[in-house]
């Protein structure tokens, strides 16, 4: 009997974030793997799973997937890690792997998954949703994420100020991602908009080093962490039109 | 002493996808509270909760939340939910109010807290984020909600076609929520850009009830549940620009 690979979500970071079903797998006995960077390196999803106090099986596997864009270089990667997982689904054993945040989003896993489906589609892969880091920072910030017919995007900041501008004629709340290399620039931005009372910064969302700041004004100059933020909340921007509502409307189309 | 008010989020329909937290909370002697659209109405959040096999405690509470667009008729219902609520927090009891979903995401919770922190500014409300349907939805259809540099819009299909159409232009992943009233437009619109194969129709993501159709075409003049929506992916629309990586880029302005 070949074993079944889950994508096993486990939250930003708070281990009481992970859902009861993550929780179960952990504690089943399925064979652990979880990613890092580098040989040796260390797995953030690893020590949430730690945190909750349970212990790492001794059999488990660190699979390699390199901070690369050569996507030469991530398919041998991802064929190694796939090769790795598919041996012990077929000697009988379910295979969780370990994922920060949400697993389909921004993960590793839905690439893991999909070389492991491609050497053998016979395998069962499920994902077990987690909550995002954009979720808790709403929750930690005390800011809706979407209210009322509100619509969100959340993008890479790196993507530019143009397109952040642009954005805001469209969007009740805009989620930044990685906010580092453009910080100075984002906070002129908002500063001229008037957006500076909207928004909030934050580091590492719901993990034991969370740090939010509301007057993200302060924060110009400074050199903040990769894994940072920026959420507009309640864009006075937006140019919101009508809605469609109830039943569906006539239409001459066949 | 003054009890704390939860948000607590207990994802979107499968018990075991609330998180430990909500479990926890749960489990506590706090009072219970949760929204109903109407007097004796049913509630979605206390389904799920009591389909973890607990049984509601007696003095438990529903709030009315009516389905209704009218503000001032609104802010009467959450006016008389917080006070409903901040009697039992200075009885000194902790409460509860549970939601479906994520607490931060088209939830009243969002209301029921500001209405409460501006009756009585000390009550400490906290927020316990969670698995959205969408979360849920992208983790069944085995799609991804982001991949890598990916950009990612959620919005009420109500906006219409052109906006949806625009988008595209922007956004790797398109969530379209409640697409029921111009749901034959949306497949039409999907099928003259080529995108059907992106794309996925998901009702009652994460809960019993789940329906998951990747054919959308085959929809077509159906008449679908309220709760549905349609995710695309992999959008080969989307014009991607240059990314900025790395350390942030010199600006003159101080």
């Amino acid at each position: 009997m070949t074993g079944n690979l889950y994508g096993v979500s486990l939250g930003p970071g708070d281990p009481d974030l992970m859902t009861r079903r993550a929780w179960s797998l952990l504690q089943s006995d399925a064979y652990w793997t979880y990613p890092v960077k580098k040989k040796n390196g260390t797995s953030y999803a690893l020590q949430i799973a730690l945190q909750t106090g349970l212990t790492e099986p001794e059999n488990s596997t660190a699979l390699i997937f390199p901070m690369t864009h050569d996507k030469e270089k991530l398919a041998k990667y991802w064929l190694h890690a796939a090769q790795t997982v598919i041996e012990k689904l077929q000697q009988g054993h379910n295979v969780i792997f370990l994922v920060e945040g949400d697993a389909s989003t921004f993960s590793t896993f839905q690439h893991l998954a999909k070389t492991v489906k491609a050497l053998d589609e016979t395998v069962i892969v499920e994902t077990i949703p987690g909550v995002t880091s954009f979720n808790a920072a709403a929750a930690r910030a005390e800011m809706p994420l979407a209210d009322t017919d509100d619509t969100v995007a959340i993008i890479p900041a790196g993507y530019g100020l143009e397109m952040i501008d642009s954005l805001l004629n469209d969007f009740d709340t805009l989620i930044l991602l990685k906010v580092k290399p453009i910080l100075d620039d984002i906070i002129e931005l908002l500063q001229n908009k008037n957006l500076l009372s909207n928004s909030c910064f934050i580091e590492k969302a719901g993990s034991p080093e969370e740090r939010i700041v509301h007057d993200i004004a302060s924060l110009h100059g400074e050199k903040v962490n990769y894994l940072s933020l920026i959420m507009i909340a309640n864009n006075h921007h937006r140019q919101r039109g009508e809605i469609i509502r109830g039943c569906r409307k006539k239409t001459t189309t066949s």
